[in-house]
């Protein structure tokens, strides 16, 4: 069996989904890629959380091609596929239906960034896409809903703002590997809840100050990050 | 004891709905049907979940005659009865008073479809029936409640749409089984807090796209199905 | 030791306040009453839910004189007090700061009924009691919270309508016994969470028709109730 | 090992923030004071709470001098120490970005008294600092940051309001030693939540009498208290 370290971490990447509430049933799924092997290790569809093992992963080449497994993989696999392709620091991707993430997606409205929590992870307001056409939805649908995240990103950089809304549906989160990818997308449920009430309390709420935003995401992240202990680099 | 398996089936339905929130107390009640022995399977009437054992299910006719059981039968017996006569294609039914889909019903307004969690179960808008009037309440309550519940069906496939609101009181579920009811119940719930908080965020939102609403259901439903594993058919 | 069963029952509703979520830290509290001995039992104050047993219910006459136990009553002892003179077929009261209950008496607001799940134990809205004067505040504050519940009952039957919401304060729910007074503390967070979504939803939400309303609440009690498995009578 | 009992109490509070929901991950930190020793004692950062044991906990002087511990101190250290600096009579801190006290925070709104709960445990409504200029956000953030709060109190007794809501940031709670600090973090999400359902309940919604607002704190606090047991004094 190929890739067990990754399979092994898009199993759990998969299962802190679930452990943090953000997926009902066999809804979602998260991944990881080997850039050196040029293959991703994805969940399958529609297999229970609680049956998942690391045999079940599905190793797929950057087209698309089983190469391990034999499960149907995801089926917003191309979804995947398109972000690995044109976002190349992404060593993970995970994609959930959560409550409040879903709902600024079904709203058709970018989260802004109203605090610091938000400011920490995502370097501005996380975006949404334009609606799919009806020629995008008949034709390679899966693949078509990736371009329209990659067109959303075409002035942003991925790296400061791994996660987008896709409208009508919900969101993709993305990150260095695929756990990070999966604590983006619980960072992104918590930063959406609060976004919420924060306009409910005052619908006039403004942006975060843009000094302060700057601030706090490099303060977590880049060259001088005091936050956490120190890493090797 | 007859129907075991359709008693067992019935027992753990009833008994998701407990273990995902959606019952308080003795609220709810699922059933099934075996459609060759022409007999229903439903919970009993008030009695706490914890204690609930197959022995315990109620087993009727479709005209309402107890074959089989020393309990009284769900209060809403009549209304499960009444969908099984006129939806042919349905194997079991669950009833709840889980809290947003609850919400709306008591607002007297359908779940709009705004994204494709909604598609992915239910191919249109979450109906909601008329009120009863005076008569119908003050005769065969619980026959009344299915009679709108069909009326509200008649120009709609209650295959494609397995859910109902019933106005001013509380959502019903179906499926081709009583898994299915109850698992379409649990999903219902989810759409109507998403609905709910999405409206909340943009109170202009739109319906999704119809081609994407197809695209969705159609994903999972039919012949063309490819979400989830392979089935034999 | 006096009143052994009583003292269990009244360990055991304060005990699923908790369980259901209604009480944070040493918030609430739950009394029963012995008729025939003219004694009340009650929670001691502020004394931690995971250490209390038995033993520490405190028990008191009517006017509110201790006749057993070492610890001090439930600050509100004079509300308890208050509802047993007046509402004599009251065998238990709670008191929560639930949530969404407390919301509606902070609003000052009656919950309306909005539904079913509300007919089926409040027969009408749930009533809001008129803000103390600064001489009710500055005297015998917990009578006079009681007094006020009292007046806000001068023209409603108690037995059919077991809580009330005290203005700017939190409920107070009661009922043939201590277990069903906090039964009713629970049902009663459930109805003001749906009520509340209700409005969200539609603003203009009506009240529920009075023949369905008299039909639900008929339906589990009274002489022809159908709910549950009938009872010795 | 210095400070054992301070450390393990400070454990004992940032661990009492999980259990209560209160933190996501690593977000949040409390930390303790040794008056006598002029020590603090402050949980590290980005340490995973599950892993966190006494030896962890890092002792500073008011300085911000670490005199134990070998991993970094939460980044918000130089807040905490502004607050002991400034509040003498103050134990312990807490921060969290607890979800409802957060938003009051993003929106920059002081939570108004609207019941007896807040009135129990603030007395009076709980400020929101101003929001930092960019010269401040570019300096010492974090000593900044203490200095807005310690603005805040010009006027206002902070043992009376043992929190504060820092402007586009989060909550800082506060209390004579660090559990009550953590208590009262808890507190305040309970009273930021119901505030946000008052709100949304009646937009209208009046504070709490100033009479009611007295009785109810000093019911608690101060020498005529009469909630809870009698302690010695």
């Amino acid at each position: 069996m190929r890739l067990r370290n990754l399979r092994e971490e898009v199993l759990e990447a998969n299962l802190e989904l679930v452990r943090r509430g953000l997926v009902l049933y066999t809804f979602g799924n998260a991944s990881g890629i080997s850039r050196k092997d040029g293959l991703v290790a994805i969940k399958p569809s529609g297999v229970p959380y609680e049956e998942l093992t690391p045999e079940h992963i599905v190793i797929t080449k950057l087209d698309g091609e089983i190469v391990e497994g034999e499960l149907r993989p995801s089926s917003d696999l191309a979804t995947h596929l398109e972000l690995y392709k044109h976002f190349p620091n992404t060593g993970g991707v995970a994609h959930t239906h959560s409550e409040f993430a879903t709902a600024w997606a079904q709203a058709g409205k970018p989260i802004p960034c109203f605090g610091t929590t938000h400011a920490d992870y995502f370097h501005g307001p996380v975006p949404v896409t334009e609606r799919l056409n009806a020629s995008e939805i008949a034709g390679d649908y899966e693949l078509a809903t990736g371009a329209a995240i990659c067109r959303t990103f075409a002035k942003l950089n991925p790296d400061a703002i791994p996660a987008v809304l896709v409208a009508g549906h919900a969101p993709f989160c993305w990150g260095a590997s695929v756990a990070e990818a999966a604590h983006n997308a619980v960072i992104l449920e918590y930063v959406a809840r609060m976004a919420y009430h924060t306009l409910s309390i005052n619908a006039e709420s403004g942006p975060l100050a843009g000094e302060l935003h700057d601030k706090h995401f490099l303060r977590k992240h880049g060259n001088n990050a005091y936050y956490g202990q120190a890493k090797a680099k």
